[in-house]
């Protein structure tokens, strides 16, 4: 797969491509990643990449044909065109799922203060990656490279269907790891002691508190099973202690 | 305000703070940026950060005695301690406004396989950037220092008050840069007229288009006044034509 980022900021690109995690997945064939220069498609000797927007209002927009130039110079028939902007829905999971099976990805980054709107038609989907603002669009070029990274390693990888516990609807349950007490803090006896099915019911029921406890609304709309019920019924007991 | 960030992969940052945004914000002494490999608080000869889960599961977690050395190293009595998470409900832009009046602020960054429970108990709180996954916190921490560094820079300037209009409620209305027309696509003609009373008006009917289209949820929850309501009504009708 091939992602192509248009942005003002290139330079902000060369840590996060370095770093282990994506340069590994890079150097293994599964992912590419070209960074272009939006600047470089400006042609007038200031190479000017906004202007004042029509109407008044304060801040600059990217200019179309600047942002048109670039993405043409870098798409191909089977390009699929994502700008960020904050005009959407927040990404989910399923979103990332969907870009990752794409041959070809563009992602032109928008600029927090607005760009020219006639450059929409020329994209095939907008992309946010949630309801908070940033400088400009290259963080959310980050987080989807990072993601769908993630995904084309977890493709040809045999841990892939452990990892949908977290896709199931739940908050995860809380883990631990050695020493067995720390600070005092004693890793809970069920998980010591090893039987596996009490220890499936304590993860569901600590999965269920997590999730009651931070993503409340996650609940309404789940089907619980009768064990959930109960497990549910019996967190409540508890807590009314 | 300071920020320093606990992590594994302390090159992913670089990039980032070198940028021309960011590192602008940083040189004017609103902002200090400190980066600390949590592997340089692993005492163990090979250097572990991680270890198996109790009660079995596929994947490392990383140990609570490590987190907790970084953590008693850098921490101040004024800190204010993030865990990065997926555990916890997306972050909105009113989170954003709460930290960055923070004077000391941590951010560890989780790894996406976990880490151990108890290090839990010596943070503040847990912050997700949304609901999708990630390799690590990593992306999450530099979404919270590009949206808190926004906010800093803000607090100082002029333009501040200007941009509540994002804020509101609704999504930003289209706006339009020269040239009048490209490739075939012109400027509305009420944005190049200048009658500011109809050129207010048209934003504001764009707005609640744009809103309808991609977030209508954000309608259904606001008290419309009766423009708002008389605009809708046009829009619904134009869409039937």
């Amino acid at each position: 797969m091939k992602i192509t980022v248009l942005t003002l900021f290139p330079e902000m690109y060369d840590g996060f491509l370095n770093s282990s995690i994506v340069s590994r997945i890079i150097s293994n064939d599964l992912l590419e990643v070209k960074v272009v220069d939006i600047r470089d498609y400006a042609l007038d000797k200031h190479r000017h990449v906004d202007d004042t927007p029509y109407g008044g209002g304060p801040g600059m927009l990217m200019k179309v044909d600047v942002l048109h130039r670039a993405l043409l110079d870098n798409k191909q028939d089977d390009s699929y065109v994502l700008l960020t902007s904050p005009r959407q829905k927040p990404l989910q999971q399923e979103d990332l799922q969907r870009f990752s099976k794409m041959n070809d990805l563009i992602i032109v980054c928008g600029h927090y203060e607005g760009i020219d709107q006639r450059f929409e038609t020329y994209i095939d989907e907008r992309v946010s990656i949630g309801d908070y603002i940033l400088t400009g669009g290259e963080m959310a070029s980050l987080v989807l490279i990072d993601g769908i990274a993630r995904l084309l390693e977890e493709g040809i990888s045999s841990e892939s269907l452990n990892e949908e516990s977290y896709n199931d609807g739940l908050l995860e349950y809380p883990q631990y790891t050695r020493p067995p007490v720390y600070d005092g803090q004693s890793v809970p006896e069920v998980l010591q002691n090893g039987n596996h099915a009490e220890i499936r019911r304590y993860n569901l029921k600590m999965s269920l508190k997590e999730t009651l406890k931070y993503r409340p609304e996650l609940l309404e709309n789940r089907n619980l099973t009768k064990e959930e019920e109960k497990l549910l019924q019996e967190i409540r007991c508890e807590e009314e202690i």
